[in-house]
């Protein structure tokens, strides 16, 4: 399973070197992985209220092509590498207008309770992460970079 | 009682604009009531872990002159209006380097439990509130205002 | 002319209280401001891009009901006050799925040239403005406010 | 060169896990290269005035403990493989009580002209960065870390 999920840039975002700063996209990938789960059938709220918590225990983002103040943005999330206490997400973000693709990433999840300690996941939650275990597919070739999903 | 508390404008703090996004005071804010309370004595961390909290129920910000990248500002902080399950909090921020104003504020916050419920403050914070209420005493006049205290 | 725009509180809006942090409201007053001057045909984009700029001179906001991570909340947004130099926007921000009023606010606007030297708004712009003023209307009555538009 | 600067968690850092926001450790780490950049005489608001860029084109953060509110954390930062129009950056966050680390990573920047074209950075600013190349040398065992300088 893929999600799709657009993004206004606000000003907010923006710094001064006019572009969006890099720790936002930090917040797109968030975004991201909230609508993939919600997708799922997995609303990350109703994990936190069942006592699953997912922190973020590495993430990692390559910068493409600088996204700007209101532009629309596409980000393309997929979850990767469902372990019995993990799981990586990925990430690419394309300017919706154009596809080209302006920043790529992931982040890998530690699933812990509410006081932190490292559990397991639910057994029905990793069945059915498992199940929508996916890639992306852009090409990672030179110049332009389009999507091209298989 | 005053705090003046020092902070650095981050690259994060600026947008495309070349300057401190409006938003960003409030936080510099929090910094200001933050090091105003330890230094009273009473560390906001140390209220919450006795389950007093603060939130702010109204903020307020006059926006001077604009903070740039790499400014280091001067936070200057005041209690007034101690109530019984309320306190405001008044800001001055400057240009350490020529004690330029570039922004004046205040908050108001509520004393409420864990769960969000209103409650009185704890009679020994209330009294020691009171004993730093204060005033800012900038003039506030035309032009280049400087901090004058009284 | 009344915007209204919806916006998904994101993890990363939330603090320790379990709420949404208070400069956040402030990032959500400039989504319904650049989409109430989009609807107007004043895409803020294309004004910077005409050297009008609009940076905030004042901002104001109350808080009543606290917004939660995941809440939809829809961000009204009118016009108000246009002057030859400057314009205020005031904003209500709602819980989509019931109507409860979380936050009230203001933002005056001061319109300024590419170097920050005041300068009067093109006369098209105000014009424009002045015909979409609008007011909001929720009654402001003790309890649990809905909105109520005239 | 190793630069130690010290950081003070904000409420507004933290979100409702109680613990400082994944994307926030990225602000931190730019408060650390801005200081390194200092203490190496190439203060990074006189290398934009000269109009020299550093945006960062790659991220990469690991999370070992979680910082709270109110910790006074410790960035150490060092320049790593300075290339002729490229610079790596590496952080690791102590928590200052305990030198508990909290997380480490790194920064990879490009140097670019003020419109974003790649350019070879001045050959003074390169022999200042290569003279000051350093690395971090925590002992990455098991269990407790702490930093352990050479």
């Amino acid at each position: 399973m893929t999600n799709e999920t657009d993004i206004r840039v606000k000003y907010a975002d923006t710094d001064q070197m006019g572009v969006v700063y890099y720790a936002k996209y930090l917040e797109y990938f968030e975004v991201g992985r909230t609508e993939l789960m919600r997708k799922m059938g997995l609303a990350y709220s109703r994990l936190e209220a069942e006592g699953i918590y997912l922190p973020v225990v590495e993430c990692s983002c390559s910068y493409r092509k600088p996204a700007r103040y209101d532009d629309l943005l596409t980000v393309v999330t997929v979850a990767r590498e469902v372990r019995s206490a993990s799981v990586r997400m990925e990430y690419e973000i394309h300017r919706k207008e154009d596809s080209i693709l302006i920043a790529r990433g992931f982040t890998r999840h530690a699933t812990v309770d509410p006081r932190g300690k490292p559990v397991c996941m639910p057994e029905k939650m990793r069945d059915r992460l498992m199940e929508c275990v996916s890639c992306l597919s852009s090409n990672a070739g030179s110049g332009q970079e389009r999507r091209r999903f298989k």
